[in-house]
């Protein structure tokens, strides 16, 4: 045992775990949302940075108008899956450092600039949204992320206040019916770690 | 139990899994790092893309080299981990995706141009350090995810191709004495996740 998670959790986290492409009608509610969050908030980030927000998009009226900002591969799994989350990267996440980060006083002068926080804020937003979607797993729920969409089209129809950027569109539910595609293949050890 | 994943594993992964600041002399073994590659690299990413690299920084001229580079606050931790890994973006990665992805023939070609595909290189290879981290927390071991040093240097230190750019220095090992902070302060669910 080179590990110490044990191996169905090794599983239900990554080995078998797989991007879903169908759902079954079972809802997702709030509680299992909330478990969620309340699991992978402690993930680590750069100076306790927490710039992912997410939006639970619930009512039909909501639904429609993200499906027509989908590009068309993506549509029909984001109109049928039991709920569909928007994570998006909150630009002005520098505010809160004073509480979240309150040993080091001059983090948010340092980030003033919007142009220089934007990349650590995508950055530390995509980490938050790797833990999620473990989240989501560790919830006994596939997730289903999808990057094909229009981005500005998002940004303006569900934030609209020129802080929030869309960072990915994550279908949430149990598989259904032929829910994988095969599983991709993954580059080998000697490809990814070289030691100096 | 609204969590599938069992207490001890939320526990081993997110709950009671710190970002360490000192560590034992215990070594960090290649059969301990090819483990947790080996469990994180089913982790999801867009177009099954996979930038992440990861050089173990081993040799103590290697090591001197990197200690060098970080920023002062840094320096003796990762002067004094067991093991630690420059973990860092392939720009270049589009170059594997017929292989990778090949059920989208033109994904290659249509990141041709560098700067657009530097924003997916960076989203995705941030995605797949969350999972770094996490499976490195699977393995027993701590991590200590840094993000201050002098990145243009280790760019050209470590890589020289003008290919690579670091995303963060991750020291590895288990935790030692006062390895800990005090937690820092998480944003509500409310503060997060909105419904519409």
């Amino acid at each position: 045992m080179t590990l110490a998670l044990d191996a169905a959790a090794q599983d239900l986290l990554f080995r078998e775990a797989r991007t879903a492409n169908t759902f079954t009608d079972e809802p997702v509610t709030d509680e299992q949302v909330q478990a969620i969050y309340d699991l992978v908030k402690f993930g680590p980030t750069a100076m306790n940075a927490q710039p992912l927000r997410v939006v639970l998009v619930r009512t039909p009226e909501a639904r429609e108008r993200l499906v027509n900002l989908m590009s068309d591969g993506n549509k029909e799994k984001t109109a049928s899956a039991p709920l569909v989350a928007i994570l998006a990267v909150d630009n002005e996440f520098h505010e809160e450092l004073p509480t979240q980060f309150p040993h080091f006083p001059g983090a948010k002068d340092m980030l003033s600039d919007r142009a220089g926080r934007e990349p650590m804020a995508a950055m530390n937003a995509a980490l938050q949204a790797g833990y999620f979607i473990i989240g989501v797993r560790a919830a006994g729920l596939a997730a289903g992320p999808m990057a094909g969409y229009d981005a500005a089209g998002i940004d303006k129809e569900f934030f609209g206040d020129g802080e929030h950027t869309v960072l990915a569109v994550v279908n949430i539910g149990k598989p259904g019916e032929n829910a994988w595609f095969p599983r991709g293949p993954r580059l080998a050890y000697d490809e990814v770690v070289t030691t100096v």
